[in-house]
């Protein structure tokens, strides 16, 4: 039997750090169901007090305390937010003690220098996403010249989330191009992307999940069919050997680790 | 005169939890300026090693003892690290102790259920990223009807990296549609997107920063003028007003902000 608990981020910015951080926390205490609720934004003791409302009903409803991770910089909201019945974990706290004792300096009560640096990664990945839209699947092969890395795959291996998500997160410019039956068959990389050799990475995915997606766009159609995603898998696999092109297995992977592991495997240095 | 240090964030998986937190707290110190190092997937004693000999260059070049923030699991590999010459901080350690005595469970030696959250994610994700660029910049309208949210506003003024982002961290469906000088002009709603209003929301940015990125597509054009820009920011944001159109501003803000103020002021429940 699994118990219930309530799992709540609290953030006077986006909340996405320290949802990030409890829910990999969480996640290793496996005899519980949490359910998540993240509040961002929360920046006034009226949004502070509707937070208490919020998990003073959680916790009674699951009879039991809600757990709280919180990234607020403002003692005051923070006071009002322990006042609720919670068991609540204070994330900067627990390390800006011992960052100022190792610094010899006292924190700021504000967070300081990121839009600098923000701007600079700004630029850094808005044009990134620009290009990886502008040379989607094949689309646009001038510019291959400006890639920092470009995805290979089958239809449906995940190139365009990951290449997305390379701009987004690492500013890294990411063009993708399909490989389809004709240059499977043939095994030669198509003329476009032949003379940019070194900067090609693969994607291959198991025949099944591959088939699942697939159906998912074209139902019961020959594209989707086991025997032609097998077909595919096993066909451009072998290229890559032959190429000798890097590549990786997606299926069990989330985008950002799948974007994570080519930056580490492929020695991509990010841009942001 | 700033001191230099530099931060490593090592990691068995992705890193960008333990980055996104230290980087947070590190933008505290201000008298500091941090070199980062993200090291993903140090997972084997090998690379343990070579981590450690990376942060002894680092502190050695410095002068001064590189900060660690680590989110590894392995105990044995954590080890290896906190014998370099560094000042350690042990992410998961520092709270794992805390919700074992509240849970009345030990942590398990593994990420768990990671796997299935993630994949029910997983779907919502790819899909909303589909849906955001097959409905990018107006080219598709007939599927407003599955829009989560639609936003709208002049060239160049963020909606596309939005729209993906939405996708990407929430599993959200937005599309977005352009607002031309003609439809400023004439003050009026297109058609398309005038029986959806109220999944409208309004992005405006301010008119120098508008003209800034504008130049870098199109230098010295009038679509670019500060003229042009003021006259289109000016109205825009007078039809957002006039058909009671939420909208934000979006000059100092991130994807990531731009995105969760969204979901937040339009009341907008995220899908995964």
């Amino acid at each position: 039997m699994t118990t219930k608990r309530t799992a709540f981020f609290v953030s006077d910015g986006t909340g996405i750090t320290s949802e990030a951080l409890g829910m990999s926390l969480l996640s290793r205490f496996e005899g519980f169901e949490f359910e998540r609720i993240t509040l961002p934004y929360v920046d006034s003791v009226e949004k502070a007090n509707e937070t208490v409302e919020k998990i003073n009903e959680a916790s009674l409803r699951n009879d039991a305390k809600a757990i709280i991770f919180d990234t607020l910089v403002d003692d005051r909201i923070r006071s009002i937010i322990a006042s609720s019945n919670c068991f609540m974990i204070d994330v900067f706290a627990a390390f800006l003690g011992p960052l100022e004792q190792e610094l010899g300096q006292q924190p700021s009560d504000r967070v300081g220098r990121n839009k600098i640096t923000e701007n600079r990664g700004y630029d850094h990945r808005i044009s990134a996403i620009s290009y990886a839209l502008d040379n989607d699947d094949g689309a646009r092969t001038r510019y291959y010249n400006e890639a920092d890395v470009i995805l290979v795959g089958v239809s449906r291996s995940g190139k365009t989330p990951t290449c997305l998500y390379l701009a987004m997160q690492y500013g890294i410019k990411a063009a993708n191009y399909p490989l389809t039956e004709e240059d499977i068959d043939d095994q030669k990389l198509p003329a476009s992307i032949k003379s940019f050799k070194q900067k090609l990475f693969g994607l291959t995915i198991e025949p099944d999940r591959l088939s699942l997606i697939r159906n998912e766009r074209k139902a019961n159609s020959r594209y989707a069919s086991m025997k032609q995603c097998n077909y595919e898998v096993e066909e451009v696999e072998l290229m890559y050997r032959r190429e000798r092109i890097p590549f990786m297995n997606t299926t069990h992977y989330s985008v950002e680790e799948i974007a994570t592991r080519i930056m580490v495997q492929a020695e991509i240095k990010r841009r942001c």
